[in-house]
């Protein structure tokens, strides 16, 4: 224990500790009941919100400027200009680029964006049908959206456009309020306006700085959720594969093979099904090989593409959509139409508008952050979870008014865009205008572009939704998380994706509670010669220290929901050790003592400080003695303002091993109780 | 640190730790990480069932015939004839009562049992107006449920009856169902039903070992939802008082405000006031001698009985009725008349019924555990909890066949029973034969009793109720806890019951969320010459260790929902120091390491995991080597699993003190890293 003042590198030191060390026990009770005060609730929510509001680079050049010494006025200028210069890039990251970026970087971008393009065309489309807009305005969100991400965003990799399960949600959510048949214009008006919402929710995130609150989804829920919608999205596509006339609203499984069940009745056009098949089967085939050899990466990215082609010469050809084949039919040609006019208020919609964009925020922002978070730390730069926020909160705002709908980052096509080798987000420029070239020139050659293509295209980017790896993983990892995946899982096959995702929620912060008050206790030994303790289930070869039972307090809060459980149980470990102790005679003569490590206890509320106080009246009714050791600061400035610390005859230690040893030196000086155990 | 295995006193050693223990860390991180597995998921639920379900004195009657070498086949029947009358003493614990009973207990009993039969007959009848029944049905409740009670309870203090709060919760949830005043039969039944559910779910409560499940209810929201019942119990009063016709039937502050206000155009009747207020202050100022002077309790007990006697003489002297006091009038004469043919089970109101049933049951068991609790406690002895509620729903099942409604413990007549001297639960007894003689040959000398003199008394209890210094000890330790006190009081006054309790119990879950997942980091140090760290802000006089940062992570669980947060954090840190390090130049050449003390992580979920390895990507991309310390039993097993530690070089060490002692060892071995902290 013996190291000197300076703490520098000593090899070998003969020790000055003394077991008998009560000036050195005293001395650090001292220093434990004589700290400073732990921050009070003010302070701390003073601190929390102080944090949240002003950002750390404010702070770092704060601190930078005061360590300079001297400043001249020229350099006062450059300061401020370097400090306007130093703002605007960390709020248009893209400012950055300038100085390191070569012909070779703009050469890959380039291609990259390209890449992109050819995979995001097809894929907006069929995501648009998913959310039940015509195609054009899948397009448009492939458009528009990227733009804006550019310029605010600060991850290089992410590919920005409509994703599956946001398609899905949308519908999911929407159609029930307006429905998309029936009425396609005002069911287009509330999708823009849910749009709005989800831009405005997540800009106030990333400005209010709550990003956190996104974290509540854990990782296990999420592979859950991501699971369940996938299956959804899959069985959503019977219906192209199939071409089904009279498709159910419902989302969940029951409802959609009812669906299909009963189509099997009506004319059914086997074309679809064949045309369809056999891309699919040539999109997996493509997938599979871009898995295996991470050179060949570029075939599963561009054969989407490559199925769009040949299906749609297949039937301009051979004219299929007169034996059945649906066909895309017109693509409304032109760039983003503004929107504005089209956001609607009313009262009776708004609270819903609100409320499901608020749900698809959260969806987005968490794929959006998974995604970043995952490249940025393969790449090995940081990303600023909040300052993201505001990017995707911008976007969608600006893209609700150009007739686009909720766009995030999409985990595969970022994966082709890494592997294609983006340098910067000017890939996605490149991929954003590659696509208005598109809509400007080209829309009229997916006239003939079936159906069924499309449906194919989504089906085959599911399997990267399941992992069933990761699942297995967590099963065997944790069992309560493996849970809130499973509920995840089955809320949104069988009930609806909002309802998933609230049980998930649920599940994930019960098993918070349920860790935080299980109530344990154990029973702690020394190890080996040392001063540490340990519970012997842990470590067999720990000893007994006779006449003193050292019990460890086992969850984080001493409060109500667990606190007279724990003092049930410190009383019955008392007792039973009291029991066993009576066998041996030589122990006869020995008073009990009853250390109580509180060294797991983060804080303590009333009640716990109510059990402390009756479980130190019982044991003294007893006869036994109660030391306290390692108490949190919480902890211990609560028991020196209740005179809990007066009770116990100032009876606390910073360590067990001290508290041991203070009882070791006691052991001689009591005298033997009258063993009444009174119960 | 030398202590002799065999642990004995110990005063004198001279230590053989050497600080280049090499050998002793390496034997401790041994230890550590070949530990045996921690209890798994389904092990732990077993154990949690199997505690629950067999209760604790069969294990122990089951070690201690272990423990017995011999037996003869007398021995055996007479261990089974002892078995027995354990097994019916634990079920019925008067039965215990024979052996050291003697005649002064007794003559303690009966006089304990008078003064609460003196304080009991008017409060019940008060009680039962509460609830919107007739007089007699609260002298039916203080007469057969204490009767049940003292046969199979095991508080010897506590005082069976209706109390105030239990009886406005009734009457608020069922007149929403019922109007006691249209159809006073049919209320009549919806209460014995309830009642009988209540009974249920308490001995449901009970024979499962759900009794924790009361624990939810935390000390600071009972304060808050008694002092809000309280005043709504005393607006309540405002009935009788002003004697008001056309009463409100809520029950919030608002709507009886408004009441009050609007009756003040009726005629009203200012001999009711007056009566009701001279003897109100008559019994505050018997209650507070009773309080100055532990003598005089008896002042206080009696006070009610008299007030009745003098005002029904004054009455019927008077015949003030006829001037406008309202009085009691009839009280059908006579025992409780049976009632099962009175429960209804109709499907339109059993739904409500029992979830009714459920909240007076909680209600109930909190306000009878709380007060069965104290007073064993001042008395020295152990209530089992879950025997208790047991007893109380057997209580209310028969209550409920006998024409009872929900009776439970009451703090105010259990002071009085205690200060009476009661030796047993036979005051109990007493009290109930003389209610029923009472009912029997007294209802007659009722009939003149005016309502405004039980308004008083319920007035005259309610201070008990309301608890302002406990609430000022709350709002001093812990704001928390007192934002879940305001939240129940508020809820009751101005919302229902119900909400009030479930904003408590919402805000207290809350609060248990926040603490735990709040993601709080600290920089620890070395106190002095020992091998223990603290916080810096704690302990001012700890001294930093030269090119180590020492980093405990200050929250117990490092899950999905703080541990982004934490990464930063820690990388935060890092950086810091480093930046301050920077400074100095003698410490150019060291290199940097980490030393993550873990001894709060109670448990890891697998998005912590994650981070954890993300973490040590991010500080080895750095050049700075990281090093555990003092993990948990679960959080080694986790971390092995997922191979983390092979990951990090095996450099997990048992304590802080030994991971640092190797670093320092190894800081010279290692090679400077290049400076480049990659953002």
């Amino acid at each position: 224990m013996g190291s000197l003042p300076s703490d520098t590198l000593a090899v070998e030191m003969t020790d000055t500790h003394v077991l008998a060390g009560a000036g050195d026990r005293a001395e650090t009770t001292e220093w434990l009941l004589n700290s400073p005060n732990p921050p009070s609730f003010w302070e701390e929510l003073a601190a929390a919100v102080r944090e949240s509001v002003i950002p750390r680079s404010c702070t770092k050049t704060h601190l930078a400027k005061k360590k300079m010494k001297t400043t001249s006025s020229s350099d006062e200028k450059q300061s401020i200009f370097k400090a306007t210069l130093t703002l605007l890039q960390s709020m248009f990251p893209i400012l950055k680029l300038g100085r390191n970026y070569k012909a070779s970087n703009f050469k890959s971008d380039i291609m990259a964006g390209l890449t992109l393009a050819s995979l995001s065309i097809p894929q907006s489309i069929g995501y648009a049908n998913l959310a039940k807009l015509d195609p054009q305005f899948g397009l448009y969100t492939s458009a528009v959206p990227p733009l804006i991400y550019a310029l605010m965003g600060s991850s290089r990799e992410i590919a920005i456009g409509p994703v599956a399960v946001v398609s899905l949600l949308l519908s999911s959510m929407l159609q029930e309020i307006r429905d998309p048949v029936a009425d396609p214009v005002g069911y287009r008006s509330l999708v823009f306006t849910v749009t709005l919402f989800a831009g405005i929710f997540q800009a106030g995130f990333g400005l209010l700085r709550l990003g956190f609150l996104v974290d509540f989804l854990s990782h296990a829920a999420i592979v859950g959720f991501m699971a369940g919608a996938a299956i959804l999205i899959g069985l959503q596509q019977l219906k192209g594969l199939l071409a089904i006339s009279n498709f159910t609203t419902k989302t969940d499984v029951v409802s959609v093979l009812e669906s299909v069940v009963r189509s099997a009745h009506q004319p059914w056009y086997p074309l679809n099904i064949v045309l369809g098949c056999s891309f699919l089967i040539f999109l997996l085939v493509a997938r599979f090989i871009g898995r295996r050899k991470r050179k060949l990466f570029w075939v599963s990215a561009i054969a989407p593409l490559i199925s769009v082609i040949l299906s749609t010469l297949i039937v301009f050809v051979s004219r299929a959509d007169r034996h059945g084949v649906k066909i895309v039919k017109d693509v409304k040609e032109g760039l983003n139409p503004i929107s504005v006019h089209q956001l609607q208020f009313n009262s009776s919609t708004v609270g819903l508008a609100a409320k499901s964009g608020l749900i698809a925020a959260i969806i987005a922002l968490t794929e959006a952050m998974a995604v970043g978070r995952s490249f940025a730390s393969i790449k090995g730069y940081n990303i600023d979870g909040n300052r993201e926020m505001i990017a995707m909160g911008f976007m969608n705002i600006i893209g609700s008014l150009t007739s686009c709908y909720v766009a995030t980052g999409s985990f595969s096509r970022t994966a082709v865009n890494f592997s294609a080798g983006c340098e910067s987000v000017l890939s996605n420029i490149v991929m954003a205008i590659t696509v208005m070239l598109a809509l400007q020139f080209f829309t009229r050659l997916l006239y003939f572009t079936p159906m069924a293509i499309l449906a194919s295209i989504i089906l085959s980017a599911l399997p990267g939704l399941i992992d069933i790896n990761e699942a297995l993983r967590i099963w065997k990892l944790d069992k309560l998380d493996f849970l809130a995946c499973l509920g995840a899982f089955l809320g949104v096959l069988f009930h609806s994706v909002e309802f998933g995702l609230l049980l998930a929620v649920g599940i994930s912060f019960a098993k918070i509670l349920l860790i935080s008050i299980r109530p344990a206790i154990e029973e702690v030994r020394r190890l080996g010669r040392s001063d540490m303790f340990g519970n012997m289930k842990q470590f067999p070869m720990a000893m007994k220290t006779q006449g003193i039972s050292i019990v460890r307090i086992n969850c984080s809060l001493l409060c109500f929901a667990n606190a007279s459980f724990i003092k049930d149980r410190i009383m019955r470990l008392v007792e039973e050790d009291d029991e066993d102790d009576d066998i041996e005679e030589t122990t006869k003569d020995q008073p009990k003592q009853v250390v109580v490590d509180m060294c797991n206890v983060m804080n303590i509320d009333t009640s716990g400080i109510i059990v402390l106080e009756e479980l130190h009246k019982r044991l003294l009714l007893n006869g036994i003695q109660v030391t306290i050791a390692s108490p949190k600061w919480e902890v211990i400035h609560k028991l020196k303002r209740t005179n809990f610390v007066e009770r116990i005859e100032g009876r606390v230690f910073l360590s067990v091993g001290e508290a041991v040893d203070s009882c070791l030196q006691n052991a001689s000086k009591l005298p033997s109780p009258t063993k009444v155990l009174v119960t």
